[in-house]
């Protein structure tokens, strides 16, 4: 006797288990969780995922997931239209957003290039960045990539292909995170944070 | 711009959230994965749940879940019938079968008598476990619950119900974990290996 005696049940422990962070045992309390809900529990349920998979997809300007066709930020007159700041996913975005500090459009790439994974330039979405610079609008664009050696390579990419076309491109600063002790800071933020510094 | 501002995606991320041991974060990480999926992803993710939750149910005899209408170790005819091993649950049951230990049937209470979490003896299957010790066939009674107040509690409320009819109540030992450390064992579980210490 094992939940395997079951097969709809193996079943539902092992989708679970394609989902991230959620190991094997995981799995099985996530399964026995479901089994211990009532109809319309699980109805809900189901149906929260089939609607957001089915109403959720890319802004057709900014690729931003959206439930509208051009997502409220690609939609709101008052951002400055002259910058874009690039991110690797829509989290990112929603990050730089909570800081209040940009007022600016966003393009957002849904990943890096990655060699050791097998993401190519193409899996991304530079091809639609790419249109959206070529009416002269955009003069700045800021590569808010993640700090990896995966997020730089595709700032640097982007920006290769970007510059000739007389934009700007910049780059997040890196540095000691504020609150950061000098101590336990590695040493390449601490490099970039001496190498970036600023007179007082 | 948050999740918030797409009320389909917000939706998914609270039913994720209402999972057993799924945070905020991790219900955030699990939404945008299911974004990620394919139409037929989602599907069967979806199919998975719906299928699982239809087909199975509790086994009229034992109360252990299965998909058919009396589950296999029940419909097992090498068992011993003389004895009925009693968990709080299924997976306790899987436990207690991986030893190979126990050739027995089993009955799962679906929970425990817990007045603080609002439990009522009520609420588990303890009619259907007096109702399959009337004839007679059942001789011992094995209280496997788990070595909570609760499970104390349940296993004593039964016994006080059960040893009435002349059948024999047994409980699973306490004492040290094999490969455990004196050291590092807690008081209780000392004082318990103590009382039940064997003759050598």
């Amino acid at each position: 006797m094992s939940e395997y005696n079951i097969p709809s049940l193996q079943t539902l422990i092992e989708q679970f288990e394609r989902l991230p962070s959620i190991g094997h045992k995981s799995a099985i309390r996530l399964a026995y969780h479901v089994l211990s809900l009532t109809e319309p529990e699980v109805q809900k349920f189901t149906e929260a995922i089939t609607d957001a998979h089915k109403k959720i997809h890319r802004c057709k300007i900014c690729c931003n997931l959206t439930d509208s066709e051009i997502c409220p930020v690609c939609n709101d007159e008052k951002r400055d239209r002259s910058t874009i700041c690039v991110v690797e996913n829509p989290r990112d975005a929603i990050a730089l957003e909570k800081t209040k500090e940009l007022n600016v459009l966003y393009h957002v790439l849904h990943g890096v290039i990655s060699p050791l994974s097998g993401t190519s330039p193409d899996e991304l979405t530079i091809k639609e960045l790419l249109g959206r610079l070529s009416d002269g609008t955009v003069k700045e664009l800021i590569m808010a990539t993640n700090a990896t050696v995966e997020g730089e390579a595709t700032a640097m990419y982007i920006s290769k292909l970007v510059k000739p076309m007389g934009i700007r491109v910049t780059r997040l600063a890196f540095g000691i995170p504020v609150g950061g002790d000098l101590e336990y800071t590695d040493e390449v933020t601490l490099m970039m944070s001496i190498e970036g510094r600023k007179e007082l």
